[in-house]
């Protein structure tokens, strides 16, 4: 008997139909599904693909161990994500080595961020594996906002709003069109980025882009600082045009 | 009689099963299908949604002007483009007032870089139109390469081999990922930027990525330096990993 395969299927940034015909084949032909999703919760992941899983499929969601937002540099949150990385790679091993393909989902596109590659570099030396990308977030959110990002020479900047506010300020000096992902709790700290960068004017807001209950609002017009994980900015390129 | 209506549809980067589901309905429900293709050329975008395109469609291609790629700093191209972009969106608008649907077919992703967006523009303000959303073509390389791009708090830099070799070497300091796009004639000095920032040990070089025809090599290991216009180099981030 041979081993299974992993199939890292990329599912957009939220709308069912924003699956590409490659990936709703791969899962519909997938003996498994794996998934993230925070503990007790079905998971955004789960809920996008909804439509395109059966009844007769193995389902395996993979919960994450902490619910809240700890910062990256403690060791704790470290240590106990590794042991969850770890302990999901060899549930899914366990998969494969019977013979089963996984199909494991990956919100927007499985090798830009997200945690399906923290599995993938963990089995992919033992397992064949293989990717289905898949239309970014951030890519949902400009179609969703209807701005044109980037233009001719334009230089694109994607940055998690994660970083310190001196350094977000820093690399908006030097790109024409940004996206600032990750907001969350730092929304404020990225809006203050926005602004002493001088980028405030054309900068827009977008949350749940593609999805129901879709805002798209002027940076300058939200009046809140409260945003969910999966929001982000838009600074749109302003480059040649004939 | 209601007008048409405009609808920006993302190929992505090549395999015709890396359309959306949303892609490939909008097609085929579409009476009016455009795209852009050199002259006497079928055309790239064309060859991709071939499969979801039939025989009772009316077809609409638009011919570049230009063969080779002009400078953009010279008046005369820029004119030309100018002048193809106002023709074309005349004829899709002949279209649209007729009460046709138009699908204008964009590689990649409608919003980010291409040619889509000059004709968006100049018809959004006149016309209903919407966008579906597109796998990018570097997404399709950095899965046809089986590299995770970015990583926790990396930052990523899209930036065009069209920009000056300073500018690139300048850029490619700023970021902890990059995608240099538009190589064509531009291999030799975006090869060149990539050595003098140091970045060349992971770098990698994508063609065709995702279509027959696909090749992933190291850059270093890259002899010659033909490339087409549509490959791409890669520096995978190396961000945060639990």
């Amino acid at each position: 008997m041979s081993a299974g395969k992993l199939i890292g299927i990329g599912l957009g940034p939220g709308d069912p139909e924003l699956l590409t015909v490659k990936a709703v084949k791969a899962i519909k032909a997938a003996p498994v599904v794996a998934f993230f999703a925070k503990a007790g919760r079905r998971g955004n992941a789960r809920e996008i693909a909804d439509c395109w899983i059966s009844q007769t499929q193995i389902e395996m969601p993979l919960y994450y161990p902490m619910t809240t937002e700890t910062r990256f540099d403690n060791p704790v949150y470290v240590e106990t994500l590794r042991a969850f990385y770890e302990k999901s790679s060899a549930a899914l091993a366990a998969h494969l080595e019977a013979g089963r393909d996984v199909a494991l989902l990956a919100e927007g596109d499985p090798l830009f961020y997200g945690s399906f590659m923290h599995i993938y570099v963990r089995l992919r030396e033992t397992f064949e594996s293989t990717i289905i990308p898949g239309v970014p977030g951030m890519a949902g959110c400009w179609s969703a906002a209807e701005t044109p990002m980037t233009w001719g020479d334009d230089v694109l900047v994607v940055l998690p709003a994660t970083l310190p506010e001196d350094e977000i300020v820093a690399r908006l000096a030097h790109c024409d069109a940004a996206v600032i992902m990750k907001l969350g709790a730092n929304l404020p700290k990225a809006r203050a980025a926005v602004m002493r960068a001088g980028r405030a004017a054309r900068a827009l807001y977008v949350e749940r882009g593609t999805m129901a209950g879709e805002k798209v609002v002027k940076l300058a017009d939200k009046a809140d600082d409260t945003a969910p994980y999966f929001s982000l900015i838009l600074i749109p390129g302003e480059g040649r045009r004939p």
